[in-house]
């Protein structure tokens, strides 16, 4: 713990096909070559009935994985709390303790990581593509509201006008959204992993964030609040897998499940049996 | 509870622009006419910040409104069991002993209410665009796979085509899935709420799920095992709403949450703490 807390966080997200990997790669090479050590970790999404992954491997970013500034690791996901597994937290701080400047933890913008991601990070980056139309947009204004900066990426050739364009639309929604309690305005920016063009900027920006907020105090009080979110996520974990060594609390569980499936009882009403029974089980324990 | 359990219960989503509500204004009107007594729920998800709605108002479906044999309310969203309030199950039942035959459970496919419906329906139907691109479909993998059905929406005019062709192209993609505890093969049709083309076999395919899953049992057997996973997310809620009540529990809490902010201690080990204390007030009370 004592040698924690002195990276800077930042969570990336997008819809897949948007260029994550591509933008990481780029803004990346970009850190460390200013010297900074960085760690990628990738959220990968198991669906809920293949328990498949949707990122695969880690040939996605070849140039970055082989750079000895950068450390890539793809943390599976379990069903538990959002999508992202508790193990994403410990690779933080094992990350933190090893003296990262930089830890991204980037997961795909499907909707049910990047909330816990949220949470677990300084700043929130959402990439997105110029031209992809209000439909995505919709989906994604839930996301909208949690990002502290919007990307868009592979702003180059005849794309630049069209990124420049989404650009100043975005930058007019995030407009519409309530003030964050940081006092930062959520800021938009366009660039090209393909030219280089804008990578600095996406780091000027993080770095001013980081400043600010470092010197408001907001960094730290931000950190705080989520370390609270997190002990309550972890006591929820603990009292439920304690629940499996109450005998008698997990046989009347079994006759309340047998009696909810024939309809005997309303889901409810066996509901509240149960914890009666759970609370005589902690009693005799 | 005796007089619930005689509707069918089907969960329709899409993402936003896909045409949900024409196609049930539709779909509704064709139901009628066959005699039938519908209820249109609407699961209106709030947003993580803004607590705003996406929905909307009733107005979205003017018909079906006005219909005597149409019931439609949107039920909002909290932020708990998957953004699906408790209350949406106590409609059903309320509609179900009201004597509705079928009951439409709508959400928006931005991937946060769908599983909560899969969960409570018999019937899973998505509704899609043609020619919304790979993207699109990425991001519905998830919810792709939870379906038992898919309409291509707007099949009319220039876009027949079109339709066609993504039929067979979702088709062959749901063919990739494993296969479903059902026996049930997912289907691929395509409907216009225009020409109303199509709108028939979207009830006739229903029908057929329907007739088959009743004589092979699996209908009832698939609303035990769903009842059984209501069971477990009362039983959760009832231990949380319960943790208010107990005092000394809320003081070592305060305390804990305080150490954690001020990283005195790591999270997991304050969760410990409490897991303690819970258990010595619970003994006390």
């Amino acid at each position: 713990m004592p040698h924690t807390g002195n990276s800077f966080r930042l969570g990336i997200t997008g819809a897949p096909g948007v260029g994550k990997s591509t933008f990481i790669e780029a803004f990346g090479k970009y850190l460390t070559d200013q010297g900074k050590k960085i760690a990628v970790l990738t959220i990968d999404p198991s669906s809920q009935l293949t328990k498949g992954s949707i990122l695969g491997d880690k040939t996605r970013m070849e140039a970055l994985s082989k750079n000895p500034m950068a450390f890539i690791r793809p943390t599976a996901s379990g069903n538990i709390l959002g999508g992202v597994s508790n193990k994403t937290r410990e690779v933080i701080l094992l990350c933190e303790a090893s003296g990262y400047d930089v830890i991204m933890i980037e997961t795909v913008g499907v909707g049910q990581s990047e909330v816990a991601v949220k949470n677990m990070v300084d700043f929130f980056l959402l990439l997105m593509l110029a031209g992809a139309g209000d439909e995505l947009q919709g989906i994604k204004k839930g996301i909208m509201e949690m990002t502290d900066a919007i990307v868009i990426t592979k702003a180059d050739g005849d794309n630049i006008i069209h990124a420049a364009k989404a650009q100043a639309e975005y930058q007019y929604a995030l407009h519409l959204y309530p003030e964050s309690t940081s006092g930062w305005l959520p800021k938009v920016v366009t660039a090209s992993a393909y030219t280089g063009k804008g990578i600095d900027d996406v780091w000027k920006m993080i770095a001013d964030y980081q400043n600010r907020t470092t010197t408001s105090g907001f960094l730290k009080q931000n950190r705080s609040a989520q370390h609270v979110a997190w002990l309550h996520a972890c006591f929820d974990q603990l009292l439920k897998s304690d629940l499996q060594r109450l005998k008698n609390f997990q046989s009347t569980l079994k006759k309340m499940e047998h009696d909810v499936a024939d309809q005997k009882l309303s889901a409810y009403a066996a509901a509240q049996n149960l914890l009666d029974a759970y609370y005589a089980a902690i009693k005799n324990q």
